[in-house]
């Protein structure tokens, strides 16, 4: 079919306007009067609808007045400028035709609704204003990304999501299996017998893909992955979902600067990109969801971000122990009020904390020659607290199976870890930034269960 | 670190000529003499390696020499053009220190290792040319995919991988479970009691965005989602995988004519761009792997797709009949023999076929106005069969009903998808296409564990 897209209309107007042109979209409403009646029409392709201007001349004048809010139709006629109204421009219909009707009970009226109203019904709201920008920017912010790293000649690496390890107990995991829940098999001392399973062994849904990526950029120097990832943690919380994508980047021939380097290029790139992609969509979440999100993005963007080592940061922090409900002593981990205070209140911009307790963070960090602190940065960005964690890995053979018997890691899942500092093992680092919290930061939107298309959360797997 | 990429160099080399650099990389192999050396050396980034040359005049000159394959190094010194020699140019090395040594029984010498081989050990085979090769095409066209669908206005949908939904019976599904499988909780009647599972349901591992995906497109318009799938089947192919990454596109106000220039565009698109973007790779797979891949791709992108309907070409196929193991007549599935006959022997080039009796088809396909066959599409290409399946969707509410009576399908799951039909529906298409057999198409790899980084088959899910 022949039809123009909104969003060809308003990017390439010149083109279209005097022109008899076709779209398809859903009515937003229709306004009949006696002789002609209005359209708001939206195709989804721009966040700014199209006016349709309908007269008395056509056939079903009465039946195109009488559509319900949310029907599909088609659209013959002029496109033409309307410079004393608020919009830009409108069509003139030939034909209105109705692709599909809407019925009477069309949830989604010409009115604000609750978020909450709008989770009841996940097919549909993506329809409505604030989700129609939501998901375009999650489109957009993805696209950003990939095309950041391919930009830089790195390799796009899908690492696997059904794990038989279990990735450094970084959280609960889900089992994945094809066996018979009422009937499980057994060994002979009466445990499951995951022999019998699909994969000949107990397996589950992965944490992270950085095991994987670190094989993969021992490789090709520079890797990066983008794919889903999950937890199984019973928590109710509107930052934590059971199912959600995740970034993470890994380099070889690169120290924790370099990473941190990384982390800033990238996020001021995907910022860059979005609110030039979208500027719609930003002018929307910062009006109705968010005031203040674009100047406080435009901050970051012009920002260089500030470096502070945990020490330094738990420094500061203690002197203002009677402001947090989480007293900070060196040895504790950062809270989100902590983390928010020292990029919102100390630094005014975003920071890196660098070289983190070896206590409070995972094995494969890389140990700093003070013995106990390992080459952490975690990025804190103002109004969300920490965004992306990264590391510097441990390249010492023996130094990273020390850490492993330390901490009663059985190394024989890790044997090609290890394998990794056995030959040619490099310096390296990389780090994970959900994607989600990305989005969520992008747009100012609160809960992660709206920034997701068919969110998984405990005692929620609709559609 | 400031380290210049092996890609850099060769794509770059006026910049770099003639100045001092510092290079990063794996050693392929040593070769030295008494007072000087050459290193083959490969950075990941890039098919071709770099020449280094040493001398005795370097303090760990003896030591440079007697380096293992596989070890990291570092290297500064001077790019020298040398237009004698095979290579183009050569760094004559100021300083090489040793990042990582590599063990002598580093498992891939230079020599031809067996797939087979390679594949116990898939953390160090992404080292080998092979895989350097098939990885980095796979990131491209992924990348192209993206691409391609982001230039035309697509919003890239994340449908979700756990899903309550039996899709379609689609094939054979993963159970995800929190519950502890060695004490399964039974209800009252013995069963297993799901509401105490963490979704407080039944939830499996998706086999398809599509319905999902439909919602989304009757939202924007045009979509894709590019995402994980899964399929328990215990088929132990060189063309079946339990975990693959799918590409599901959908429009809106578009039939199948539509559907089946989008699936030819989209295809040429991506062959163009991974020729293009990996000529070396490319040129690697036509002389090692598959002879005849580069122009039996070329015709591809410069050949119009046939478009045959499944009546016609069964009547084709039946004159045929001799020729097959499995015999052909209306009403039967067509096999891998039967497509690679139609478009290797009767067209010579790629086609569709199109309006498959309804009874071989999925629930939710167009029923075309003769009441027997379906708005249906597989594009089928020369060397492998099918790499596409899609239709037109059913968007009458009433025929969709019905349809799902008839096949017994319980509507409860399926009121979202109903509910699209009911709010403004439109006539839609679109198709899926299995990543990694766009890979293996791309490269002519035959075995689909060759172009997944860490293949999950029946009985392997390994790291």
């Amino acid at each position: 079919m022949d039809i123009t897209s909104v969003r060809e209309i308003y990017k390439n107007r010149e083109k279209f306007l005097d022109k008899k042109i076709t779209v398809g979209g859903w009515v937003r409403s229709v306004r009949g009067s006696k002789n002609f009646g209005f359209i708001v029409l939206h195709d989804g392709t721009y966040f700014e609808p199209l006016q349709i201007v309908y007269h008395d001349k056509l056939a079903n004048f009465e039946k195109i007045s009488k559509l319900n809010v949310g029907a599909a139709i088609i659209v013959k006629g002029m496109l033409v400028a309307t410079p004393k109204a608020k919009q830009p421009f409108e069509i003139q219909a030939d034909e209105v035709s109705v692709e599909g009707a809407s019925a009477s009970d069309y949830p989604l009226q010409k009115k604000r609704h609750t978020m909450e109203y709008l989770r009841t019904m996940q097919h549909l709201r993506p329809r409505a204003n604030t989700f129609q920008a939501v998901f375009r920017v999650r489109s957009l912010c993805a696209y950003a990304i990939h095309k950041f790293f391919q930009d830089r000649g790195f390799v796009y690496v899908n690492t696997p999501l059904i794990t038989g390890s279990d990735a450094e107990g970084a959280g609960e995991m889900f089992q994945v299996t094809t066996m018979d829940l009422n009937n499980v098999p057994k060994d002979k001392k009466g445990n499951t017998d995951y022999s019998q399973d699909f994969f000949g062994k107990e397996t589950n849904l992965t944490v992270s893909g950085q095991l994987d990526a670190e094989a993969f950029a021992q490789a090709f120097g520079k890797v990066y992955t983008f794919g889903p990832t999950f937890r199984a943690e019973n928590s109710n919380t509107t930052r934590h979902a059971a199912e959600f994508w995740m970034i993470e980047p890994e380099i070889a021939f690169a120290d924790l600067c370099d990473d941190m380097q990384l982390a800033e290029d990238m996020l001021k790139y995907v910022i860059r990109y979005v609110m030039q992609e979208a500027p719609e969509e930003m002018k929307f979440f910062n009006s109705f969801v968010d005031k203040g999100l674009i100047e406080r993005l435009e901050h970051v963007v012009n920002s260089d971000f500030a470096r502070v080592t945990y020490t330094k940061a738990v420094e500061i922090l203690e002197k203002n122990n009677d402001k947090f409900s989480y007293k900070v002593h060196w040895g504790t981990d950062l809270q989100t009020e902590h983390e928010r205070y020292l990029t919102e209140e100390v630094y005014k911009k975003p920071i890196f904390v660098t070289d983190y307790p070896k206590d409070i963070k995972a094995f494969y960090m890389k140990l700093n020659e003070d013995g106990k602190t390992v080459a952490a940065m975690d990025c804190l960005v103002p109004g969300i607290g920490e965004i992306i964690g990264g590391s510097q890995r441990e390249d010492d053979y023996k130094k990273l199976e020390s850490r492993m018997d330390e901490l009663g890691l059985d190394s024989e899942g890790y044997e090609f870890y290890l394998d990794l500092r056995k030959y040619g093992s490099t310096r390296h680092a990389g780090f994970g930034l959900g994607f989600e919290r990305c989005v969520m930061y992008l747009t100012g939107i609160g809960n992660i269960r709206d920034v997701i298309p068919f969110p998984r959360t405990v005692g929620n797997c609709e559609l």
